[in-house]
């Protein structure tokens, strides 16, 4: 059983919980609690640590490789105020594009800068229970492997294609050669969003929770759609806009053809 | 100028960010930020405090009783890490259900035992957005007036009517004696949420985020509707749901008849 804070795994934990940069070195990530640890890929688990509580209550973790370790050291490991017992290090998944379009008819979000963890784990929950079939973000999004977005995807990261693109131009280019046609909620859109058809392929790009979608970005899609507004409001949280725009998707689909 | 952390003005700011009994005993509550102050109704201000930088990029405030502080004083006001130079404490409306259930066709919200401020708050704003006449709250639901929350209305706080009641069976009632059919998206709903029609006066009861409603809360809907879930996502996040339903009523709302 590990004791010490000071012990290298301990740190290691703690790291991944912090720094982004520790888990691009080491391509692993931090995910907590044994919800997020039973929907875990047993594949993609590396090492699990538990306290004796856990065990007691939850019985021994499934996996060859995991430790014990005192409340004490997974409070330090642990990213939570309040850790439920278990903790596993997770290796990244690597997805591609042809992940992120898959299947006959995609539907695909487009990130640009989006910054709050929050929002970018509730898009990828509230978008695979939307069917998206994956999300393409721009480098300056948040970490999508930062303990706050892998709590609010409730499990969806393990589930969703992701890629961060270099250049979401050259992604959209590659959406549209696979007849992906792209939309933007823009203030420039004349029809609502739900007078356009998202049956075929399709994709929405959603901005920066400040600022909106940049114009570079915005001139990537194929159409302008606004979501009507009333009262004085000028625009929507980024994953409430999105939510509304992939669960139109979703209903669309299931209408009678 | 106030330029004492332990002047009493800066203590109260203070004990009003901070603390949701001083807001009740006072009736008050703090805006932060030039958006948040601006759209305030004039009438509801009661002190603006402002750092003399703000001063000399906006001009001063437009109200009769405001003052200088220090930048120190201003973060010690402040609930924010980096605050604006401008800061407001306001009186707190006191809406009631008939605001709440206002007008033809009114468009409720019930929320009971929500806990995120950023939720709630996000709730509001869209909820302007897609037009809702109002909310009610069982007293478990977060402080609306908490920081948090004000700043995730972006400014609905001052125009969507609210209510906490003290019961929300007796709410209900009160909806249904006029006329307002109430939805929850519930397990044991057979039909889709967009299958049903919300163009007369409609509500939509959210539960809390990790236990969603009480057996006793859904029992008052008239109608249970489910939200049809792809992947393995098992709910959506309160906001997300609330926000689907929302709009889903201004979509049919926009209908030709």
């Amino acid at each position: 059983m590990i004791t010490s804070t000071s012990n290298s795994q301990v740190k290691q934990a703690a790291a991944l919980a912090k720094k982004s940069r520790e888990r691009r070195k080491t391509g692993l990530f931090l995910v907590e609690g044994p919800k997020m640890y039973e929907e875990a890929p047993a594949e993609w688990v590396e090492k699990v640590y538990v306290t004796e509580d856990y065990v007691r209550s939850h019985g021994e973790p499934d996996g060859p490789s995991w430790e014990l370790v005192s409340d004490e050291v997974m409070r330090a490991m642990a990213d939570t105020q309040t850790p439920q017992g278990i903790l596993a290090l997770v290796r990244q998944p690597s997805w591609t594009l042809s992940d992120v379009w898959n299947g006959e008819n995609p539907h695909i979000i487009m990130l640009e800068t989006l910054q709050d963890p929050g929002n970018l784990g509730t898009i990828l929950r509230a978008g695979e229970g939307a069917g998206i079939t994956g999300v393409i973000m721009n480098r300056e999004t948040a970490d999508v492997f930062s303990p706050k977005v892998i709590r609010s995807t409730m499990g969806s990261i393990y589930r969703v294609p992701f890629v961060y693109a270099d250049d979401l131009a050259e992604a959209a280019a590659g959406a549209k050669s696979r007849g992906i046609r792209l939309f933007a909620a823009h203030l420039k859109g004349v029809r609502s969003y739900d007078q356009e058809d998202y049956r075929g392929g399709c994709g929405f790009l959603i901005g920066n929770e400040a600022r909106g979608l940049t114009d570079e970005t915005a001139a990537l899609a194929d159409c302008y759609v606004k979501i009507p507004m009333l009262g004085k409001v000028e625009s929507l949280n980024a994953a409430v806009a999105a939510s509304v725009l992939m669960f139109e998707a979703a209903r669309q689909r299931r209408l009678p053809v």
